[in-house]
C-alpha cells in the first residue's frame, strides 16, 4: 500500500486517500498499536519499522529459554513480517531503522541495508523501547559479559552458555561460574536460570538488598531463598572491573567489587536496569518528560499532534504519588499501544490511568509480587501512611499443602490503600492482583475487608488474606490495635517492657533479649505481673505473626496499660533489617 | 461471668455493668461474632449456646475428610470450649440449644441435658444456621442414605465408608457404588470425594446441567470431567424413591429415577440444598425475609433493636438484581459475625455491601467459579445485559503448560461488568477474585482492559485473560465488533452464510454443516467469494476461540457485509445447548 520502497527519497502519493500510519519499533507496545490499527481501519497503510531482525518477539521469556524452560528456540517468536502481512496486511520491515523525524513535512527518514528512504506518515507512532544501562564498570567489552533484553542478546548468551557446556562435556572440570550484576525482576530471573542451566552463580547488588523495589521486610526471604539454591549474595557493594585471566585459568574473568572481592566468572550478566530509548524523539523536538521519556498525554499523544508514543521510552503518571516517568513493563506497553492506535483513527479512547507498576517476579520456589508504591517511595513522596503486615495461609489452614503469604501492605490514614506487596510459595499473583484492583478501584481497608473472594478450601479461606489486610488496618487506623514496628526495635526495645505472648516452647527457641514471656492464654491471670514489669513503660508485644498479640493487645488495653502490638510478629522482626549497631533487644 | 447455670431459672445478676451478649450458634458466624466481641469488650460476659457437640469446626473441609485428603479426624475441629475460655474468655457451651427467645425480658430459654434455664441478655446474635433440605424422594430414612453438614454427618459417612471397606478387605467383589443426588457445590465435592475414596458414583441432578448457577456453555466442561473420571451423570432429572434390597443383594438399596432408571448404590448421598433455621427467631416475632430468612439491616439487626443476625439464616441484598435471599456461604457468614460484633457494642461499623456469591468449587482437575448473577438471574430480574466469552491462556502461551481459562462476563449496555464466571485447570481462582473486585468497585469493560495485573511469564500475559474480557467487551459494546451466540445457532444457521475462517485442517476435522471455509489469511483475496456465497444474507463468522474471526468479520465489515463474530468460538459452541431439535447447521 506504501508506494515508497528502499532507495526511493520521495514522498509516496496519497492517492486513494487512505490514512498512512507509521510505527517505530516492532514489539510490545508498537505491535499492539499497528494490529489494532488494522482492525479499526482496513484500508490504513500500516507501515512497521523494526531497527533489529525480530518483530513481535516475547522479550519476558528470554529468561527462561536461557533456563531451557522453553526449549523451543522459535517459541518467543511469535510473529514474523510474512504472517502479519498474512493475518494483518501489516507492513512490517525488519532491519529499518527510523534515522530522523521531519514533523513539518511528516516524513520519517529510514536506514536500511539498501540505504535510506522517506516514508511519510499521517500519524506516527514511537515505541522504541528501552536500552540496556551499562554500569561504570571497567572491561565490560570482555566477550563474557553479557545483557539480557533482545534476541541477539539471548543467542549470544545461549551461544557462550552451549560453548562452556562443551567444554564441560570435553572434561573441564572447573565448574562453570557466572556472576549477575543487578539483583532486580530481570538479574533475579537470570540468576534462576542460569543455576537450573547447571551454574555456579553470584549476584552482585549495590542496594543493600535483592529487589530494591521491595520492601526491606520481604526481601530477606528472597535473599534465603537464593542461598537456599547455592547462589553467593554480594549486597551493599558495586562492581568495579572485569578482569580478563590469563589463558589457561579456570575462569574466562574475575569481577572485581568495590570492596577488594574478587569473583571468578566464565559469564558476567549486567542487568542493572534500562533506560528510555528516546533519542530519536529528542531529536526530533518532541517534549521529553523525566529521566530521558517521551512526554504524552493520557490518550498517548506526544507534544506533536500528529506523533504518538508507547511502552518503555513513554512518560507515564505513577498512582498514588503521582510523580512521572518511564515504566519499562509489558502489560502497560501493549495497552498503551491498543489506546494510542484507538487516538491515531479517531476511535473513542480509554486514557490512561496512572500506573500502580504491578509486577512479579519467580525467585525458584518463591514468588515476590508488587503493586503501587513502597514505603520509601511514599516517604519520599511524602504521602502519609501506615503499613501493615500479615503472614496468612494461601488457603485453609488445615487443608493439606497451605503456605505463609506475607503481605506488607500501606494505608492512607483515611484508610485507602496506596500499595502492597507479598512474598510466598503460593497464591501470592492472586492476593497481588486482587490487591491492584483494588488499589485502581481506590479502594480502604473497609473495603478490602468486605471483598468477596472465592472460597473452597483447596483455593483460598472464609477470610482470605486479602481480607486479613483489611481488617488488620481497619484496626490499627482505628485505634482498636496500636502497633510497632520492627524496624524500630531500637527505641521500643529501649523504653518498653517488650512481652512476648507466644507459648513457652516458642520462646525458648528464640526470643528478644529482655523480653517478659507470658503466653496469651496465661495472660488474663498474669496481668499483674505484666503491669509490675512494665513499671509504667509501655508494653511492645508480640507473637509469632501478630495475630495472639493481637488478642494480648487488647486485654492490655482493657486494663489500663499502653500497650502496642508488633507489626507482623517475629516473623517479620526477624527478617527486618536495623541500624547497624547492635541494638540491646537483638534476638538472642 | 454469667451467674446463670444449668438447671436455675433466674435471670442473672448484672452487678458490674458488663455487657451480657449472648450468641445462638458456634460455628462461622456466630464464633466469628463472638471472638470479635470479645476483642472489642473485655468485661463482657459473652455466652455462645450451640446444639451439637461441636463448635467452631470446618464445615467446608468435610468433603475433604471423606476423600481423606484431610487424614486426621481432628483437623476440622479448630477449637473446643477449653481453647475459647482460654484464648478468649468465651463461655461455650455444646449441647445447649436455644429454645426460646422472650424479647421483652431480653432472656432466652435454653435447653440442656440437665434441663432449661433462663439467659439475660444486653444483645443477641442469632447464628442458626441452615439445615439440609430433603427432597421428596420416599424412602429416605434408610441408614444407606446420607447428608453432609454437620460433624455428626461426617462421622455418619465415614463410618458407613469404613464399614464398606472393611466388607472389601473380608473378600467382598462387588465394587461399592454411590449415589449423589444434587450437583451443586457440595454435591460436586462430594462425588470428587467417594470417587477419591474408590467408589464408583453416579449423580443425580434435576436440572439439565451440573453444578446449575453455572452459565450452560460452562457447565459441559465440568461434566466431561465427571465422566472422564467415571462418573455416571443423571441430569434432568428427579430421584423419586430409596427402594430396600433383600439382604444378600449385591447392594444395598436401589435409587429409583423418575425415567424408571434403577441406580444400585452401597450410599446414598442427598445434597440438594439447604434453607434458613430460622425457626426460633419466627417463633419469637421477628421479621422474616425472602426464603425462611432473618430480616436484617446493613449492620445485622433484626427487626428487634437488640437482636442481630448473620450466617445461612439472615437475609442478604443480592449485588446488581436487588433481590434478597439468604447466602450460605462461609465468607459472607463471617464478615456478617465481625460486622454484628461492631454493631452489638457500639463500635464503628462497615455495613454490609450487596453480595456477590463469589464461589468455586474444585472438579478433580478443573475449577469452576462464579460471581454475580449469571444470565438467567439477570434475565429474570430484567437487567438488560450482554455475555462476552474468552478462551485465554491463563500465562504466556508460549510458556510451558499454560492452560485456558474459559471466561463467560456479562456486561449492562453502559459497559459495566455485571457477572462473571471460568472454568479450566489452572488460574480460574486469581481470575474470578479480580472479576469480583471489579465488579464490587463498579468497574466496567474499559477498567478491565486497563487492570494492571501482575506479569511474568509463569504467572500471567502482558494482556491477562481478565484484560481480554475487557477488550472484547468494549468491543461488543461499541460495535466494533457484533457478535452472535452459539444458544441461537437454529437462527443464525437458517437466516445467514456462516463463514468459517478457521485452517483447512482445523475445518475438516469437525464443522458446521453448510459453513463456508475461508481461513482468515486468505479471506483478504477471497472477499468476493464469500460476497456471493452470503448473497445479500448476514455473514455468521466463527473460528476456534473468536480470535481470528474477530479479525475477519472487521475485513468482512469495511468490505460492507453485516458480519457477526460467533462469541467464544467453536470451543463455545460445542458446550453449548440448543434447543430439542437437531438444527440444520449441528456440528457435520
Amino acid at each position: 500500500m506504501i508506494s515508497s520502497t528502499p532507495g526511493s527519497t520521495t514522498r509516496p502519493p496519497d492517492t486513494d486517500g487512505a490514512r498512512r500510519v507509521v510505527v517505530v519499533g516492532g514489539v510490545a507496545g508498537g505491535m499492539s498499536a499497528a494490529a489494532r490499527a488494522r482492525r479499526l481501519d482496513e484500508r490504513a497503510s500500516i507501515v512497521v519499522l523494526e531497527q533489529s531482525d525480530h518483530v513481535s518477539f516475547a522479550g519476558c521469556g528470554l529468561p527462561y529459554q536461557v533456563s531451557g524452560e522453553i526449549p523451543d528456540r522459535s517459541a518467543l517468536l511469535l510473529h514474523d513480517p510474512a504472517s502479519l502481512r498474512a493475518s494483518l496486511d501489516l507492513d512490517v520491515r525488519t532491519r529499518h531503522r527510523a534515522a530522523a523525524i521531519d514533523r513539518v513535512g511528516q516524513t520519517v527518514t529510514v536506514a536500511a541495508d539498501g540505504g535510506t528512504y522517506e516514508l511519510a506518515y499521517d500519524a506516527l507512532l514511537l515505541a522504541p523501547g528501552a536500552t540496556t544501562v551499562l554500569p561504570p564498570i571497567e572491561g565490560l567489552g570482555h566477550p563474557a559479559v553479557h545483557t539480557l533484553r533482545t534476541i541477539a542478546d539471548l543467542y549470544a548468551l545461549t551461544t557462550r552458555l552451549a560453548g562452556l557446556e562443551a567444554e564441560i562435556a570435553a572434561g573441564r572440570t572447573t565448574p562453570t561460574r557466572a556472576v549477575v550484576v543487578g539483583a532486580g525482576f530481570i538479574g533475579l530471573e537470570a540468576v534462576e536460570a542460569l543455576v537450573a542451566r547447571g551454574l555456579t552463580v553470584d549476584v552482585v547488588e549495590r542496594a543493600d538488598q535483592v529487589l530494591p523495589p521491595l520492601e526491606p521486610d520481604l526481601a530477606p526471604l528472597l535473599a534465603g531463598e537464593l542461598r537456599d539454591h547455592g547462589v553467593g549474595l554480594h549486597l551493599g557493594i558495586s562492581a568495579t572491573a572485569v578482569v580478563t585471566q590469563p589463558a589457561g585459568a579456570d575462569h574466562a574473568v574475575v569481577l572485581e567489587l568495590a570492596d577488594g572481592t574478587a569473583l571468578d566468572a566464565d559469564v558476567v550478566l549486567v542487568s542493572v536496569g534500562v533506560r528510555p530509548a528516546s533519542d530519536l524523539a529528542e531529536a526530533a523536538g518532541l517534549a521529553l518528560g523525566e529521566r530521558g521519556t517521551i512526554r504524552v498525554d493520557a490518550d498517548q499523544r506526544t507534544s506533536d499532534p500528529h506523533v504518538w508514543a508507547v511502552g518503555d521510552a513513554a512518560e507515564v503518571v505513577h498512582a498514588v504519588t503521582g510523580t512521572t516517568g518511564p515504566v519499562p513493563l509489558a502489560g502497560p506497553a501493549n495497552r498503551q499501544g491498543r489506546r494510542a492506535a484507538d487516538a491515531m483513527l479517531g476511535h473513542p479512547t480509554t486514557p490512561q490511568a496512572p500506573v500502580l507498576g504491578t509486577a512479579i517476579v519467580r525467585v525458584f520456589g518463591l514468588t515476590a509480587a508488587v503493586t503501587g508504591p513502597n514505603h520509601t517511595t511514599l516517604a519520599t513522596a511524602g504521602v502519609a501512611h501506615e503499613q501493615v503486615r500479615v503472614h496468612a495461609s494461601h488457603h485453609a489452614g488445615w487443608f493439606p499443602g497451605a503456605e505463609p503469604v506475607h503481605v506488607t501492605a500501606s494505608f492512607a490514614p483515611d484508610g485507602r490503600l496506596l500499595g502492597a506487596q507479598a512474598v510466598g510459595r503460593a497464591g501470592v499473583d492472586k492476593r497481588i492482583d486482587v490487591l491492584a484492583t483494588a488499589l485502581r478501584a481506590g479502594f480502604g481497608a473497609d473495603d478490602l475487608a468486605e471483598l468477596e473472594l472465592a472460597y473452597a478450601p483447596p483455593y483460598g479461606a472464609a477470610k482470605d488474606v486479602v481480607n486479613m489486610v483489611g481488617f488488620v488496618a481497619q484496626n490499627v487506623l482505628d485505634g482498636t490495635m496500636p502497633q510497632w514496628h520492627a524496624a524500630d526495635l531500637d527505641e521500643v526495645g529501649a523504653t518498653s517492657l517488650v512481652l512476648d505472648v507466644r507459648s513457652h516452647a516458642e520462646h525458648a527457641a528464640g526470643h528478644l533479649d529482655g523480653a517478659l514471656n507470658v503466653p496469651h492464654t496465661e495472660l488474663r491471670d498474669r496481668i499483674d505481673e505484666v503491669r509490675e514489669a512494665a513499671a509504667g513503660r509501655p508494653v511492645a508485644v508480640h507473637c509469632a505473626t501478630g495475630v495472639r498479640s493481637y488478642l494480648a493487645t487488647r486485654v492490655l488495653l482493657a486494663a489500663g496499660l499502653d500497650a502496642r502490638n508488633l507489626s507482623g510478629g517475629w516473623l517479620t522482626l526477624i527478617t527486618t533489617p536495623r541500624a547497624a549497631r547492635e541494638p540491646e533487644g537483638a534476638p538472642a
